[in-house]
């Protein structure tokens, strides 16, 4: 019987402790360090990672092989949450229950920390010691660098990212607010599954399946995001509540109703599984974790 | 007789026409990739990018196999300036004599354009069409954004930055001013060169002597953009001058004064000459760019 906590446990433990290894390299220390390392080791969920080594498992490859690409999405998340959090923009000071970067430090430090981490993703995906001597390794992590670096910039997340603000104030209408979601949670969520697989070995009709179920739990997730914005428990969610109908902000739950939103992501797990059916219990990872997304609590 | 101004003006079209190609690709138009462009195609030197392209043809390689890389490290150094120009940061607004993209645009859309430049720059790196059959050519593009994610990140122009900021209203020493330097404009300026030496097949011996000169006209550049910052024209800097003095920044005029700065200059691009002699005329272009630092106007 798999049990989901420990599963995450091992992982998140493996992540933190790679996500460390990344610093040690660094001849720097200082504010900058200080504010990657403040951010980035915050405790969040670490799901994208974990997303990337159970996909990597999923089809019958070694999580370990999947190690940089995972950290590089933490990286690339977390990024994303400093500048999304700065004054400029959403204007939050509280993130996975801490203050945010910008306040704890200072504006310009969130800024190029941000910026930093950003970077650092791409570094650790060029990492040598990634590289074996095996040439067609080499011509793989090219292909999850293209395939992250669509996944998070004006392709997919910032483009995202965009569409969000200018959302504010405005309604908008479900088509458009699926494809705003596609592109600023789930185009990453995707490429976390899809890269794993890649690192796994995965073959095109499983990779082909695992897009199936990335796509359904990345929207899964954010309709529960919209879902806890109005019923969760700012203790444990670690961040504000009602601030997107503060912001008048076009939601899930504002467009169809909070039960409604709530047999959607459902629904939307429910295909998740489906498109699982052909693994075998190698995937049993990624069902718990399709579950586990609409029963999470923050 | 090598003519530098239409070696520029050739090299210039040729990036300029292949960056145009990285936005012919985007599926999303709208004000974000609007604001990437925008201060993309403001008109900038090109010196990263061009000494890209000169060190892979100094090197005897071809140019335009290093063109990715080149338009990659372009991508970078717009960003920075983007973000360095943001209120929170440096303030500016004026930039290659248009509005900052925050003033042209606004500050959200700035943040946003200066990360999805930075990622597309890896999206161009990692691309399919620039990784022929050949995998051995795969491990290259690896080494390269490895180099350039170095030197753009923590490791490097992000943490000059950070320096930069915090040396306002505070007197350095000459050993961190230049270290500073080589953080913030060094370092990318080598990547540039190395990049190019890597993808133009160069010897190990061409690449040692090719990061001497690097080293060398990143100083110098950075000692005349001080120069020109007291005696230059902001008509043809497109920026305004007097602006560090203003902010009691450390500079090589105010350490050691300008003639004095300027003598430093003219003796870092006589290394850099040194440091090209084993090299033959194919290393024309990287000489003339050389004598063209400490002789721009802008």
């Amino acid at each position: 019987m798999f049990e989901l906590p420990s599963y995450l446990n091992s992982k998140r433990e493996q992540i933190n402790s790679y996500l460390e290894k990344c610093f040690q390299a660094a001849p720097e220390s200082g504010r900058l360090i200080d504010a990657m390392r403040y951010s980035l080791m915050a405790g969040g969920k670490r799901l994208r990672p974990v997303l990337c080594l159970a996909g990597a498992e999923a089809v019958g490859g070694l999580a370990e092989n999947a190690l940089p690409a995972a950290c590089a999405l933490e990286m690339i998340h977390t990024y994303s949450l400093i500048h999304d959090d700065l004054p400029a923009m959403d204007n939050d000071v509280l993130r996975r229950g801490k203050p945010t970067c910008h306040v704890q430090f200072d504006e310009v430090t969130a800024i190029l920390a941000g910026d930093a981490l950003l970077t650092m993703a791409f570094q650790v995906l060029s990492r040598a010691e990634s590289i074996d001597s095996d040439n067609h390794h080499a011509v793989t992590w090219l292909k999850v660098i293209q395939c992250i670096s669509r996944a998070a910039g004006c392709w997919g997340m910032v483009e995202g990212q965009m569409r969000d603000i200018a959302a504010e104030n405005n309604t908008l209408s479900r088509p458009e607010l699926e494809r705003l979601h596609a592109l600023k949670t789930g185009a990453l969520i995707e490429a976390a599954v899809y890269s794993g697989a890649l690192l796994g070995n995965g073959t095109s009709e499983q990779i082909d399946q695992l897009e199936t179920y990335a796509g359904c739990i990345g929207l899964a997730f954010q309709v529960k995001d919209d879902v806890l914005n109005v019923e969760g428990d700012p203790v444990h969610l670690g961040k504000g509540v009602g601030t997107d109908a503060l912001r008048q902000k076009s939601t899930y739950p504002s467009l169809m109703g909070l039960e409604v939103s709530k047999a959607f992501a459902r629904q939307l797990i429910e295909k998740a599984l489906v498109a699982l059916e052909s693994f075998d219990n190698r995937s049993d990872p990624l069902r718990a974790i399709a579950n586990y997304i609409i029963d999470r609590k923050r």
